[in-house]
């Protein structure tokens, strides 16, 4: 994969949390996507991840940064069910939409594989034009984050202004295939 | 109940992590008790009380001073079932063995009624007369666990001393009959 | 005052630390210049807007950003002379320029007075034309703090690319070093 | 110094803050003392070692427990005179008693000297019988300062018990003022 030019990968989602329909990062095209995988029995990602991705939510427009959760359970599978992040979700109050990452027999969900994730809770940042950005993993300071976030949108914005003439071009909007939209 | 005199509710048990075998308070006589009431996905028990719990029993001698966990689930039962939990007491790294309370129909389970808690976490402090001595419901400082933890182990080894002219005393030892020792 | 359009008044300043000659506000045109306001006995300061604007200057280049701090007194004036502020430099291992606020014989020091602060500690972006974009009086969210100095430098880098074609204009607000102000 | 048998030498003081007259360590036998010392401009002290010792403060009974600052400046000494350490006091809410360390030529204070510090903060407790029984230097847990200072008091409560019987003797921990012992 070109990080400069190519698309990230879609998610490979098994149900969805938090919102009406299931989402697509294609779809999302023209916002920063920020995504937060997390285990919800990963101390880190509870006392540090997915605070700081409810902050996100909290702070940047819904139209400029769409953030999502993703469940990505390399362990203690029976222990993380659905059931159970759903009553997770309720008591640690999340707000944002959470995709449970789709199982895969080596035990490591199939986006975690994609994105070759070492672990939670690990935070990615895809630029509008839907490519990645950064991907850490493990604890990040709130002002690297939000830094590096309004960088992705401000570079948006700049795009966005440029759109007129840019969309002349005949390599413009780079996309996958089945839900790629914008 | 005379919380002066009688011993606390024996605690009603579904199963056991983290100990070989079932403990009873009544088998605890001669040590101070310390029970953190909590549900794993109660976000302040996991933020404050399980960690506060874990460092009273990194502090104080297991001779002195027992401590328990005690999973008193009354919300979101399915999601907190004991896979759960086991899974939840590895990621966190609890040591110290922990009671789930036995369910029962009205859905607040049977020790949590008969210790009247208010909800999670509650800290429980028994003495070595198995008598209940604090009983705080929500985050309390460390400073002032360290104190009354203490206040208890200091009154053991003074009830220990007078112990020998104390047990010719007809009313001596009081507490109740299937488990009581010491 | 006008915020949009007019640059923010000179620093008023008795004498320096961390730096090895004064600085203007003026000659720092073409950068994002934050201010940190404080007094070395404010709590707040000490406990977060200080080690905040380290961050701030830990992570953004300093090409990209100046991080000045600016020693307010408005209290205890004999308490928090210059003699007392290097030793707290010193001990907060704060290596950022510093600048002592000229006393003012109401009490309240003149920079303090011409950017109307409200008290200690307050935070101040000033964009790369020199302008105004953010005071905040009180502790501000690293999110938020990073998100909106990354918002002054990626303007400041669309800026440098139009600069070509708005600088042959009359009115653009380029200003000698020493002397800009309103 | 024999620490089981001697006394703990007396402070040695140039000025004091929040009391009406000086003290003295003999002058407080009977009851637990604690003594923090600090320096005005170490971060350790300020993030934790006054914020713990005002702690210990707010939840024992004065007449349990003295709490003693203690200032003993040994570097920057122009930086933290006692006009600076008085707008500390009061910018940082410090209620209890605060003893300037009385100077010396070699730049080490001479109490700070006398129970052989090895810097700030260092967290001293005094049993009720004036003997020396922890001194902790750096930051220490709030569960282990809370439960050893209450050790103390539960012995004090225990020496009281026994008092009726050792007057009898004739080197009983009777004692004057400034110049007590065993």
């Amino acid at each position: 994969m070109n990080q400069q030019t190519d698309p990230v990968p879609e998610l490979a989602v098994e149900c969805w949390f938090n919102c009406e329909q299931p989402l697509t990062i294609g779809a999302l095209r023209g916002r920063v996507v920020v995504i937060e995988a997390f285990q919800m029995l990963c101390p880190g990602c509870v006392a540090h991840g997915i605070p700081q991705a409810q902050r996100i939510r909290d702070y940047f427009p819904d139209s400029d940064v769409a953030v999502l959760g993703l469940h990505t359970v390399f362990e203690h599978h029976d222990a993380m069910s659905p059931v159970s992040l759903q009553a997770f979700l309720q008591e640690y109050r999340v707000t944002f939409p959470v995709a449970v990452d789709r199982s895969d027999p080596s035990g490591t969900p199939k986006t975690m594989q994609s994105y070759r994730m070492r672990g939670t809770p690990t935070l990615i940042l895809v630029d509008a034009s839907g490519r990645l950005r950064q991907q850490w993993f493990g604890r990040i300071d709130d002002l690297v984050v939000g830094a590096e976030v309004m960088r992705l949108v401000q570079e948006r914005n700049e795009v966005r202004e440029y759109a007129i003439e840019e969309t002349v071009g005949p390599n413009v909007g780079v996309c996958d295939n089945d839900a790629c939209a914008v």
